[in-house]
């Protein structure tokens, strides 16, 4: 037992060092040198969980999904909502979630995750989309499908953007912004003036438990 | 003149080269050598033009503003679609353009384009968008400002899923979903019901004139 949260923790020492690299340097220039360098490990504990830089970046990749918490919400609006909110929140914060969206968003040598991580995006706001209209949260005639792509690919360039122009500081602003121009085409009137668009202090809600 | 016409159009040819070389393969991996082989130019040629690597990227980057042109429209919210639906048009048929929004979006050793590129796009929706204001298309108490930032924003990673899922066959109809999500939001009831979200067919309208 001991060995193996040993192992957990070495697995996911390697995983921050290759992440701090992959966030600076991109797939291509890092190197497993410089991850081992960071991680203080010795290549053999690398290799025991990684067989190779791609192995790295696939995981990290991987860890993107783990982001994408459905937060306990009676109104699954507000589910939607704060799912992003608090996507945005963790890539402020994570740097592991930081180089999964950068080896998403780039394309290199590293065999491409393609459409996965957006699928996967996609797949948990339209759920919540499709629990909301089941409510009668959602306007008639609002095409779920369309929605859910738009709000992904949205999402995308506004971190992208809040990134280049200021490390990310004005991300849940931005992400704030989108949901005040994209509900009132989404919601009903009725629910629109109880939808919030920022997390709620963490003492007060569902959104701090679901931190790690 | 004549020799002036052959220095253009060896410039040209060198862009050209050096865009299908960085839209394949990022800007670091990209050696002047195969800028070089694929222009079919000199490298005294290239090296007339440009002294670096460095300095081709910087001049594809730079290219990035020509495609924004701001079409002749008496509705001004219809010329900040059209802005957007033309410029779209073009990132699926110009490598130039397309190798251009690659060197942006991601980061590399090339000394990073930064804001720019953003920043163009924002002037000239938000100076389409200020007129539009003045003239009465949109909705009392929208922040241009903040619609200017959305758009670009949601631009981007739009045409970067549109790439990933599909080569950006379906940008068009993305930015066509853009808009008619958007539109309700910002412009006057009696206007929005005039507004195209797809261009008109190049024999009706100014965009084909717009036109290289």
């Amino acid at each position: 037992m001991a060995v193996q949260v040993r192992g957990e923790r070495s697995r996911r020492s390697i995983l921050e060092a290759a992440a701090s690299v992959f966030d600076e340097r991109g797939y291509d220039a890092a190197s497993t040198t410089e991850i081992l360098a960071r991680s203080g490990l010795t290549r053999g504990a690398l290799y025991h969980h990684f067989p190779s830089k791609e192995a790295i970046a696939a995981a990290l990749v991987a860890a993107q999904s783990e982001a994408l918490v459905v937060p306990e919400q009676p109104m699954k609006l507000q589910a939607v909502v704060d799912l992003t909110l608090e996507y945005a929140r963790r890539l402020r914060t994570d740097p592991v979630l930081r180089a999964s969206v950068r080896l998403t968003v780039e394309q290199s040598s590293f065999a491409h995750p393609g459409r996965t991580p957006y699928q996967q995006a996609a797949d948990a706001i339209l759920g919540l989309l499709r629990a909301a209209e089941r409510q009668g949260e959602t306007l008639p005639g609002v095409d779920l499908d369309e929605v859910t792509q738009f709000v992904v690919g949205a999402f995308t360039g506004v971190q992208l953007m809040s990134q280049v122009y200021c490390g990310r500081q004005d991300l849940m602003e931005r992400v704030s912004t989108m949901w005040r121009l994209l509900l009132p085409g989404i919601a009903t009137p009725g629910l629109l003036a109880r939808l919030r668009t920022t997390l709620p202090p963490p003492e007060a809600g569902a959104a701090g438990e679901a931190r790690e």
